[in-house]
């Protein structure tokens, strides 16, 4: 659902009706619209308004939640598992992993620890992992949940590919992964809950989430964005006021670069907005993002000092 | 029980015998101890040693794993936790924290999200927080599982004093703290399960947690150890050889700081290892750093040159 704000808030509503978002803006913002008749934070009334656009854009099509899950999962090699005790209970502890092909997990465990003991007694296990670079607001951070149920690798190959790809995303596992009580365990994905931030989650299917491919500009967005906004300021702006339906931006930062597009926070004189803008093409590789931005910039002036 | 290397490694053994860890050494040691009939990774040999204190030095006290746990619960607010889906399936999501004086978790969820719905629907959860300074190795860091019930505030005041700590430890919450689809929730700890990193982990029960307090110089410490290593490398060397028991150490670092001591990594000709140096009182505050920890300086040197 549209989110006014707080955490990781979910309907079935939003569940069936796919990917919805409040416009990734990560401050408190009314909600316009609603989604059939799925209960909202009952207190809307006093939260600012998001000032529209005052030209119509062609849609910008952001990753989808499979994606931005992918994109997360492959950002990092630590986990926090949930399991499940002797009793029933959930067991939070701090793991690591490394993704196989189709986003599975691949977790390294003793059976001396009490997640591997609880593995070992019942399957059912969920991850959840957070974006490695933190904002100061911990609710603000990009996460997913992954829930499923962890299996032995099954083969003498599917062992030898679990093992390679946990010590690929793990090196210091080389230490322990052959201690008689660590065994190899591959997480298979049933469900899947992505949260970008407050006010924009969804969720992703176990099939979804498995075809879905990792971001590949995501290792390099950070740098990117931060030279965008420490050098690039009039750029942003441009971008922002003739491709971004925001006429009247007057100043503009870059929050977020993907495969597919650049999105901006801007002012207005009417207030802050969030604005998306699409590349001409999907990129395949971080080094594209430089001639992508450059690009962007060219249109946005060409039609700037269009008659 | 005295781990050899790997994760979060425990067993019934060392959940009866308390507080026992292979000298807080980071990498991979032998086990040189064993716990009654505890079992061990299969693997010790080929692993180096560690070198023994040549002189009998005092004892050490280190913090209780209620202690650490209670440390480790105050410096920040956010956590991983693991709820219960109506199927009874294990769910991990990220939420914030306060943390009550007896160290309860104040959440404040929403109903909303998944894990609101979950703890309304069965209350048991647990919580993993860990160490706010990530080292590379996810696994050597330290971490804390909390586990327990949650409870609504049952009354006025209770729900008075959950709210001030929520808010004092998550200033954003004030956004969304009062929309209609969110509660606070106490969690009540039944049982503690301490993980310092390699080879470091305890157990503690509900009791002995809520009776410990963090470590009230645990704010100050990591400046304090990059000002020591930076530039008393000396003082660090003369405090291992003449008070933590290894007079042939040729180099020491400080590797931890807490109310009751000095811990450092020192190499010998022997090998690389732990020392462990007390305060002469227990500290209250992190400006009684530095006094302490020259007075370690003063009594090293004054052993050093006695006749």
């Amino acid at each position: 659902m549209l989110a006014a704000g707080g955490a990781d808030v979910s309907t079935d509503e939003d569940r069936r009706d796919g990917q919805q978002w409040a416009g990734g803006c990560a401050s408190l913002v009314r909600v316009t619209e609603t989604v059939g008749s799925a209960p909202d934070h009952g207190v809307i009334d006093g939260a600012p308004s998001v000032p529209t656009p005052l030209v119509a854009t062609g849609p910008a099509p952001r990753p989808s939640a499979a994606e931005e899950a992918r994109t997360l999962v492959a950002a990092t090699n630590v986990a926090a598992i949930a399991t499940l005790t002797a009793d029933g209970d959930p067991w939070a502890s701090l793991i690591t992993y490394g993704a196989l092909d189709d986003g599975a997990p691949v977790l390294c465990l003793s059976r001396l620890a009490e997640h591997g003991r609880n593995l070992a007694a019942d399957p059912r296990a969920s991850l959840v992992i957070t974006q490695i670079d933190r904002p100061p607001d911990p609710l603000a951070a990009a996460r997913v949940t992954l829930a499923g149920r962890a299996e032995r690798p099954s083969d003498a190959a599917s062992l030898a590919a679990a093992r390679a790809t946990h010590l690929t995303a793990v090196p210091a596992a080389s230490t322990y992964i052959d201690f008689s009580d660590f065994s190899l365990w591959i997480l298979r994905i049933d469900r899947v809950r992505w949260v970008g931030g407050y006010g924009r989650m969804d969720s992703a299917s176990g099939p979804a989430y498995a075809a879905a491919q990792p971001d590949p500009v995501a290792t390099g967005a950070a740098a990117a964005i931060a030279h965008l906004n420490a050098d690039h300021a009039d750029a942003l702006l441009a971008i922002a006021r003739a491709l971004g339906g925001y006429p009247d931006a007057t100043t503009a930062r870059c929050s977020g670069l993907d495969r597919r597009g650049i999105d901006l926070a801007l002012d207005t004189p009417r207030g802050r907005a969030p604005a998306r803008v699409s590349f001409s093409a999907t990129l395949t590789q971080s080094a594209q993002l430089r001639a992508a931005t450059v690009e962007l910039t060219r249109r946005a002036r060409a039609a700037a000092t269009a008659p």
